[in-house]
């Protein structure tokens, strides 16, 4: 893992060939020993490999190109359905309509996610993870189907690598690391923790096409608004109401 | 990491060896290419090696022993805090006080943690998830000292291994993969996909100490009780409103 981890990219083009099925439930059956809540596996995945539902799914992600041209497409939820389902078989009562439950199951789908994506690089397949899942929930509730407590939380889209990106930039580990308590940033601290990101001559080309002063302006001010953020908080709260965690 | 996944175990008991700093940092910095919402990294990880703070964070998880004998204790955190320190100083308006900012924070720090965590155990380490974490962040926030948009997330015990326990059952991979749109689970879908889980014999002496008819009521009605997820839910959401999330 150390050998590829370093040099991993995120992958939006694949090539026109499939993923062998197989490949494809070994790799979700080996991502299933996942660490999880009292070994509940608070997740599901739903598989996406018919183009009809490629392109019934594609709104709800903006119409990224992955979607569509992807072999395969997961959409990983919090479930708590199928746990609450045990219990009412088994004679228990089920109490998992409430947000510290869709907290748990969240973080369940997303290491289980994470493990899964590691397992894909690893095996030479490329993904990328569509951040528009939590901004158009319901879409994607409606055109998969999903119950009440499920909810949506990542999408990997998953393909046989078609190109092959730069390696994209990080902050250095001392950036996001704290001894024993966390110690603010001073502005000296942002100058060196940002200096070589902003230095980057594809960052400069990305702030002057965009016809901003700095870097962070074209993140606060285009990418993600506080504006679209406040909206978007509100749709992602319905829908956890819808789903019956809140 | 197909080789070790499989036989993967939480490890609760550490030697008393420590865990070198160089290894950590570079099992850090490695976890740092784990994908991140538009390469923001809204993550901090705070190191906890010193006794005087393990015990500190101890009754925040409930006094589990794994918090005062490991080596190291990592506190990862959803942070939008630098990343807001980082447009203020550079002339552009943060607006990451709000909901969708802290589920892209979470989701960012959880997929972060477990590229870390199979790192770790690849490399021999024994690690072990708290899922205390998300029970008494107030007590965590205040020991590390977090402040405004940075929640803690999950917790890590690190140290080398000093048990081996034997390997915790999962369900089948057709347990929670759908085909297309979600299937919801018919009273023999259940049992078909618990059969294996209930029929363990850990599992079953599990129900007999516990005094319960089955294995879903020990989950039910002690571990995860009703009662106790709509507390914790209050904690947890008086918290996000605390660090300035809601």
């Amino acid at each position: 893992m150390k050998e590829w981890i370093q040099s991993r990219r995120t992958i939006r083009k694949y090539k026109s060939v499939p993923v062998d099925d197989a490949l494809l439930n070994e790799l979700l059956a080996l991502a299933g020993r996942t660490q999880t809540m009292g070994n509940l596996q608070l997740y599901s995945v739903v598989v996406t490999r018919s183009q009809e539902q490629k392109e019934r799914l594609s709104p709800a992600h903006f119409g990224q190109p992955m979607v569509t041209q992807a072999p395969v497409v997961l959409t990983i939820c919090a479930d708590f359905n199928r746990t609450s389902e045990w219990c009412r078989q088994r004679k228990a009562n089920p109490g998992y309509d409430n947000f510290l439950s869709f907290i748990n199951a969240a973080s369940d789908a997303l290491l289980f996610t994470q493990t899964f994506s590691c397992l894909a690089e690893e095996a030479g397949l490329g993904v990328c993870y569509l951040g528009t899942t939590v901004y158009q929930p319901l879409q994607i509730i409606e055109t998969l189907q999903l119950p009440r407590l499920v909810m949506p939380v990542a999408t990997l889209t998953v393909g046989w690598p078609d190109e092959s990106p730069a390696l994209s930039d990080r902050l250095p580990v001392a950036a996001f690391v704290h001894d024993e308590t966390y110690h603010n940033y001073s502005p000296a601290d942002i100058d060196q923790h940002y200096a070589a990101k902003e230095s980057l001559p594809e960052n400069q080309h990305f702030v002057s096409i965009n016809h901003k002063e700095t870097l962070a302006q074209v993140f606060a001010e285009i990418r993600y608004t506080k504006k679209d953020n406040e909206a978007l908080s509100q749709v992602f709260l319905d829908a956890l109401r819808q789903q019956g965690f809140l």
